[in-house]
């Protein structure tokens, strides 16, 4: 996996939420994709998705309980979970998370 | 002003500093140039330089004063300022600030 995106547009004001324990930037493909690279301190918090989610965890470790789901499971840099579309899913970050979010 | 960086790349993992205070991602122009996009929370901090920086800020208001200056200045979205190479500023932010620094 490379460890940088190349010829992409970043957007200069990044995205705050949960008072800044969620801090990311947009990052628009040349395909006009549009993903985010954020960093989640740590935290216990729950996000709302719109769209699906593919949520690649470049360094950190969490855990994840995805609405519905019965169990939670614990996550590392290198890898990655899915989230439905029109959902939610608990995240307790135990060590600050460093991620790339893909959409739909 | 671009709202977005054109044609660059964007390291993936971000940079945490003050225990998340102030979140950055590293971005490379094609010429080799880094510049890095972030944004640091409502805080009272103090940057250390090594290369001279100017802070472009894109949102926020702050109020900064550089090492040996007899006042302090209050800056927002839209203004830069100047930090010379190996000294230091004290920041106060009092909106979040949202920032493009520029080195060399």
């Amino acid at each position: 996996m490379s460890q940088q995106f190349d010829n992409v547009s970043v957007v200069k004001q990044g995205n705050v939420y949960f008072d800044g324990k969620c801090v990311s930037h947009t990052v628009i493909l040349a395909d006009g994709t549009r993903k985010s690279v954020g960093v989640i301190l740590p935290s216990k918090l729950v996000f709302n998705t719109g769209a699906p989610e593919i949520m690649e965890l470049i360094a950190g470790k969490c855990v994840v309980k995805l609405a519905g789901a019965s169990e939670s499971q614990t996550y590392t840099g290198g890898q990655s979970f899915n989230v439905p579309g029109n959902s939610s899913f608990d995240i307790e970050t135990l060590e600050t998370l460093h991620y790339v979010c893909h959409f739909g």
